[in-house]
């Protein structure tokens, strides 16, 4: 009884998958924010490197993956799919299920997978430093690991409230060898300022963007890097969802289900977007693809396709997705990295035009489904990637209803490892079933931007 | 350039290596420590099962791995063994690094090897419920996961300043569903002692060994379960060096070193013991086996060969081992899984009879290759672990000077992400180099019990 399927390394895919290319017809492009209009290349130039512009631009079907990057993914890529038997089982369902398993990567998630070619695009172009931001810190870790295997300095804002009260990211992120500051910090013009009218502050995410944006405007050979949204950072994390093809290929199946958590939208991007082409291309149709939100922040569910910026202040462009409005605060999550207003112009495209159906649950019902996961499969897995086993486990229980025999595939996108505090809050009922009130965000949908393209 | 080698699923070994079949002459019995005589089978049956008792004395060569404990096996078996490609650059070193990885484990470390036919065995003999000590967590959560998996119940007794200290291996076992209980504990007649007398200490392993034991003594149809040291322990720890030697060869390989952390000995003995006895039995002369302890607590390096307890208060059998003295009391370290006065008494007899060279390191060069590992090769690894990397690491700094392509195999036996702290200690200088006194180590060998055989 098979349970893991290895892809050999010569098989660790040579290009990644453009989705753009097989749209049927272009994305709406990002907007200025001070002007309204179409921003160019040349807007982006002072904080990307042109390589990552044209990527996130670029109709191109195929693009190449660097050798000095595919060698860094080799260290954990191709990363094993495994098949969920004992979950099965427990399930009583004909269903087979399959899990793609990000958690073996030295920073325990799927953010490497654009870390390593965000930096190396960086390195390439003389860049000497690079700033980001990090909420709970698995994007600042995996940034921090790859920065360092290109000789990159690398500095990480992190939301001050996480900074003190989850310090074991940071911990990670200093043994990689780059520099953690809470956030908001002295260090930038826009934290100074928080941090006079409020010296006791815990922070934001949408505080910490605006320092580190700051940081790489306000600094020679230092770029900005952003973990997940954009175009080339769902480009990148394709390579899970090609090798998982191939993997399911090795099988001879082909995945009835796609599933994944959806936050910014990366991983979701990551392994559903070369199943999405298959349909766009007409090459296959009955494949379903399911995003899952937390019912807190219901982006796709709930919230309006239209332009909006990206962060709380307005300051970056405006990007044509599905939005609960750019200064929606979505309550504490211990899903932190699911805590996002917007999503991907790309994945909330393929949810307006019906390749993907989004749904959303409530938390302690992914964390029941998570502890299933633990105590059938074994791995304890991060809160965010609990939303896709609870995806899995519904559609798994309706084949169980209708007897059929489909083919599952979900993105474990990561450990919990650094999450265990949220599993003792579940098993002492301190979770809360948060539901987002509907004049919540319609308050918050009465701020959209506008100037609308 | 192949970074990971990989066997599949039928190549996991069908069978255990029992090196007991191969010493040039039998071990020294295990002796009663009442009666100073032999210890049968009947002495261990009351907190063992059978399998696990005739395995402990087998002198067969083979023992069949049940198929119902492979099955488990396989959620991450075989484990990786990996190239440290970036390492070996970075040391400038002709030498092939190799390591097996078995951070991929669901527990995080080698321990679920031993902890799945241990609870398998038992739950095979009607035993319903396992007790056992733990000081970090680790074997604790190890067999934890274990007992979950064969609706077994588990009671942990952890050593409590660990408990309020590093509470998060604590939130992994409840996640599995075992009990874990402060130790001392007013559960047993010996943790009320203990509270009697001192209501707010922090406990220690030899008084947590008590509990668990007492526990298991005192209940119907449960069994005491020991996650090192023993024979039986060790041979389930081999499949790790017979997955090593069949990767090497695909390779065309052979170690011209082995090298394990030791504490207990199981890891070690793991790794280190097919090609061991490649060399008692005559197939192979060259390979160096090397075992790598901390300074602070030096047992096969200053230790004694001779028959001791396992436990502070003398109430296991005597075992013929290295040994500092059962009331030896090694210093707080960050490698807790190395702390333990005695070890392996087959690790032992093959360091005595010249097959293992023991090595010990203190703990700030210890840190500074686990540093160099994570900046290399990206994975944040155990203090534990860290040790062995040490060792891998002064090899190929040898091999540097002599200029020769020896191919070296380390046993990377875990994860550090429960380890942050360690970490940050040290980056703020705060490890303490001990070196362990002449005089401590000459008066706990003082009181070696006086029966020896």
């Amino acid at each position: 009884m098979q349970t893991k399927i290895y892809l050999d390394e010569e098989s660790l895919p040579k290009t990644w998958y453009n989705i753009q290319a097989d749209l049927p017809s272009p994305l709406d492009p990002p907007l200025h924010p001070g002007t309204g209009k179409p921003a160019g290349p040349e807007d982006f130039a002072p904080i990307f490197p042109m390589e990552l512009i044209g990527q996130e631009m670029s109709q191109q079907r195929t693009i190449p993956i660097p050798e000095e990057v595919r060698d860094i993914l080799r260290i954990w890529r191709p990363s094993p799919l495994i098949r969920a038997h004992r979950l099965e089982k427990f399930l009583k369902t004909p269903a087979k299920i399959y899990y793609k398993w990000e958690g073996v990567s030295p920073a325990g998630s799927h953010k490497p997978n654009t870390a390593v070619p965000q930096a190396y695009y960086n390195m390439k172009e003389g860049i000497e430093r690079i700033s980001t931001e990090t909420g709970a810190g698995q994007w600042g870790s995996a940034l921090a690991f790859a920065t360092n295997l290109f000789d990159l300095e690398c500095t990480v804002y992190m939301v001050s409230s996480s900074y003190y009260h989850k310090p074991y990211r940071k911990s990670m992120m200093q043994v990689w060898g780059a520099e953690c500051i809470p956030s908001p910090s002295p260090r930038t013009a826009s934290g100074r300022a928080i941090l006079e009218k409020d010296p006791n502050t815990s922070g934001s995410l949408g505080i910490a963007i605006s320092e580190a944006v700051e940081d790489a405007a306000t600094h020679a050979n230092t770029h900005y890097s952003l973990g997940s949204v954009l175009n080339h950072v769902c480009l990148h994390q394709t390579i899970m969802g090609l090798e998982a093809r191939e993997q399911l290929a090795m099988e001879e199946l082909y995945p009835d289900y796609v599933i994944g958590s959806v936050g910014g939208g990366s991983n979701f991007a990551g392994i559903s977007f070369p199943f999405a082409g298959d349909i766009l291309t007409g090459k296959k149709k009955d494949t379903e693809i399911i995003g899952v939100e937390p019912a807190a922040c219901p982006t796709l569910t709930r919230g309006l396709y239209e332009y909006d910026y990206g962060d709380v202040a307005g300051l970056t462009p405006m990007l044509k997705m599905y939005t609960l409005g750019h200064d929606f605060i979505p309550p504490a999550l211990h899903a932190g990295g699911l805590r996002y207003h917007g999503d991907s112009p790309i994945v909330s495209r393929l949810v307006h035009d019906g390749i993907i159906t989004p749904r959303s649950y409530l938390q302690n019902e992914v964390f029941e489904a998570a502890i299933t996961f633990a105590r059938t499969e074994g791995m304890i897995i991060a809160p965010e990637a609990a939303h896709a086993v609870k995806g899995a486990i519904d559609v798994a229980l309706e084949c169980r209803k209708t007897g059929e025999e489909k083919t599952i595939l979900f993105c474990n996108s990561g450990h919990g490892h650094f999450d265990m505090t949220a599993y003792d809050a579940y098993h002492t009922g301190g979770i809360i079933d948060y539901d987002c009130p509907d004049d919540l965000i319609k308050e918050s949908l009465a701020n959209l931007p506008k100037q609308r393209g």
